[in-house]
């Protein structure tokens, strides 16, 4: 059976996700597992509609359908190396949820904590978005409980298992730079450890979290240690 | 935000389903309550890459995002009437599953039964794929435990929860003119009630699925009685 010509299908964004994180270096690789992340879904004017929203608010969690950042020239690889296993393992790209697919959509469990009247129309504020400021969403949809979770379901690979983590230390007066609802949040994508696979070492990393540049490294006990906090020169609007 | 013109995604289909249904009317609304139900997932020439499906096995289930089939000019609605609300509330669009949303691509849970070799290579065979025979799959990504399990998401409308269903009678005489296969899937599609939420009066259904017409009428007991089963002519090729 061949895709026929009316088969493809043309997405364009319904909104923006607004979240703490400017760049990729440091969005958990993991969904979920950052609860105290905060993102604010801004709808693109066209679909800014306070009745498309009806009803939503009886749902606790929704799923996002969200555009990749890619470079225009789309290359899907049959296979890829999987940071959460090293980076050594090949592994279908049909087996995990990389970028690296022929249609690039990601899909995203995420928490409706409240819908807000914006300036510019409805908006959701999200619990544990694990996105990219500025991403497009082409899709919202609620997560029904009896159709979307599987109980029982098994997968993945031994080291998702693992309870890595590492510990994380911050110091006080660092620490007291960021605002109070942004440190736990923060607490967490360190502990989740956002180094490159292939680089456990200890060289000084820079992040940007929340308008704040957070420098660290890792000790060869696995401990993360933040050596700087620096709040971040604001960008000229967006 | 606006939408800048680079934000757009075009999806080509990456496979197709096959499934027993040839037709919308009898596709469980809401999913994985027919567990019985099979489909085959036949991937297109370009995709049929055994390596990227290296790995899959060890999930048990996966998300399937297809395309709804539509008319050409796309529409969307603000708000829809789910049926199984009864088809006379209205809700906001992105409060459902409704096919009527700016971005018509769909999302189905289903469980990874084996991954077998076709004659046009890889293909998968998928346990309560409710979806119409011949649906463009744009992707396949893991069902991934810990990520896309909310045990305590909460969501919907009272009759969401109601055990809605009919109780089905199927003579035997007629039962068993269907392979033993497709039995307890039809039954199950049948206790769903494939009726229009409008139309709950006593007049006779016909309904295709696995190449047999089945015909019934539920009663003024919510019994469904099935009146005929007919072996339906082969359609010549797809």
């Amino acid at each position: 059976m061949n895709a026929g010509k009316n088969e493809t299908l043309t997405l364009t964004p319904i909104a923006h996700i607004e979240t703490d994180f400017e760049e990729k270096f440091g969005v958990p690789r993991q969904s979920g597992r950052v609860e105290e992340l905060r993102g604010t879904l801004i709808f693109e004017k066209e679909y800014a509609v306070n009745e498309a929203l009806r009803g939503i608010e009886r749902y606790s969690h929704l799923w996002l359908l969200w555009g990749f950042s890619l470079c225009r020239r789309r290359i899907w690889s049959p296979t890829v190396r999987p940071p959460r296993l090293g980076g050594n393992r090949r592994v279908g790209v049909f087996a995990t949820r990389s970028p690296n697919r022929p249609n690039p959509v990601g899909l995203s469990l995420v928490r409706l904590l409240s819908v807000n009247s914006g300036k510019n129309g409805p908006e959701l504020l999200l619990g544990g978005a694990d996105l990219v400021s500025g991403t497009p969403i082409y899709d919202i949809k609620p997560y029904l409980p009896f159709s979307d979770c599987a109980p029982d379901a098994v997968g993945g690979f031994a080291s998702d298992f693992e309870d890595y983590g590492l510990d994380v230390e911050i110091p006080e007066e660092l620490l007291s730079k960021l605002p109070v609802e942004k440190r736990k949040a923060l607490w967490g994508i360190l502990h989740e450890d956002p180094r490159p696979a292939y680089q456990h070492d200890g060289r000084t990393y820079g992040l940007s979290f929340a308008g704040y540049s957070i420098f660290f490294s890792v000790d060869r006990e696995n401990i993360l240690h933040v050596t700087e906090i620096r709040e971040r020169e604001k960008s000229k609007g967006r």
